[in-house]
């Protein structure tokens, strides 16, 4: 299943994506469910019955007439992995790390498929960073990695897009990394059950049509389930929580000449089994 | 006003707190308002409000009856500030830069007052870092240092708990500082009315009665409307956020030999005009 939360005449909700449309799960399931985090809080059974109220049939929304949001619009947290790639660790001459490299979002900072990146004003820096997310189906803590992957609720496509000149106003990343209306997170979740656990998925970044970034999650220095593990050893994670798993090489700040994004520009970051997510950059209005 | 969010009964609430007891305002403002992040998103006139039902009169519940919650139980965003005492910058060894240092906390990182906050089992680093809390009342993005204060709903103590050895695991400091339970956050807010903005607040560390550190607000290398103009330069800051001011000199990881927290210690972080926040130190229990 495919389930995106979106904003339809005004009014924000979610569903789920078929070929044919969405088909809108806002208030079928009633007022205890009024986004798509409550309905992973809910648990797995819910799942099913939302399959079963599509297969009754029913009218579809269009995909063109909905505005995409973040696929969950307000996580508890947003752990985002730095260096989690070989060849993104070399281009930016980081030494190895016995441990994951994390910083964390805010959802001010989220914007979902096929809105506006924001190119902020006073900065001409903005990065591409293509990544594969987990969204956290089944909260835990000190969660062990042989069973991690029971806690993953879907994966979907993250553009971790980094303001690269306030990334290093200092030693911690997190002003560059929260612009707001910089994280593309979408189009939708793929639920776990629809990609093996052992599936290698692979990673692409196009900026106007051009390949920037390409990788398979062969190479991740850290995969999903470890990720989780060590992730879950200090914070307890909850339903909705999501965890950005890593850009791989290619980013447009270490490329000679530097590549950025420029206002107009069309960004796509595309995994395999879940889609294409598909941002403009806009520049900021000056006040 | 001193405000407070709590457990009574085993439902959560939030009320006024005054000498002989709590005002309990769960409830009173209708379903609209479950916390009081709800109600500091209403704005300020309901501040009014409040009052004048406290000063209308009824029972009160006694601070003894209830169970403290973190000031604000469910902040968008937690945003800490390092190295922002001369003091402490000295003693971790950092150099200067122009810009504050930044990282963000979790929800689920916090407790609240008269708590346990939690030394989790693989590390004896648990440190104390006693801090002033900044709680946004009325949101804005690029807010002048001119007007930045008008943005404060009020000030708490709070207490940074930092596992040092997972800090520093790699560059970013993400997984020392989320630890569940560790980041102390009380005992209430104090309105901003209450304290004038020019105003040069102590703060004291206590760890078993003996003082670990001291300092004023005059000697914030960035001062709290700085600090809100930086920050407010990225992120949209909304109601209830919560803004860390940074820890002075004296953490117990930079002392020879080194101080840190222990099972059955008692550390209290006090704020002159606001109050005592106090913890004890809990082993975390094995699985």
């Amino acid at each position: 299943m495919k389930l995106a939360s979106y904003c339809y005449h005004g009014i924000s909700g979610y569903g789920l994506v078929e070929d044919d449309g969405i088909f809108d799960l806002t208030s079928r399931l009633g007022a205890d469910y009024p986004d798509l985090k409550s309905v992973l809080t809910a648990g797995e059974a819910i799942l099913g019955t939302l399959r079963e109220m599509a297969e009754r049939g029913g009218p579809r929304l269009a995909k063109e007439s909905v505005t995409f949001l973040p696929v969950i619009e307000n996580p508890g947290k947003i752990v985002c992995v730095g260096l989690n790639y070989e060849a993104h660790r070399l281009e930016t001459r980081h030494d190895k790390t016995q441990y994951p490299t994390l910083f964390l979002r805010t959802a001010t900072s989220q914007t979902g498929h096929d809105t506006a990146i924001i190119r902020p004003y006073g900065s001409e820096q903005l990065d591409f960073e293509g990544e594969i997310a987990l969204v956290i189906g089944r909260g835990g803590r000190r969660i062990s990695p042989e069973n991690a992957l029971e806690h993953v609720a879907g994966y979907a496509c993250y553009n971790d897009a980094s303001v690269r000149d306030w990334q290093f106003h200092t030693q911690q990343w997190t002003p560059g990394k929260n612009f707001d209306a910089t994280g593309s997170f979408g189009p939708w979740l793929v639920t776990r059950g629809e990609i093996a656990d052992d599936a290698v998925m692979t990673l692409v970044t196009r900026l106007n049509g051009q390949e920037v970034q390409r990788t398979t999650t062969k190479y991740l220095i850290r995969g999903f389930a470890d990720l989780i593990a060590y992730i879950s050893a200090f914070t307890t994670l909850e339903p909705g929580d999501v965890i950005v798993t890593g850009t791989p090489g290619g980013i447009g700040s270490r490329r000679t000449p530097p590549l950025f994004m420029q206002p107009g520009d069309v960004v796509e970051v595309e995994v395999d089994r879940i889609g294409v997510l598909r941002n403009i950059i806009q520049a900021e209005e000056t006040q």
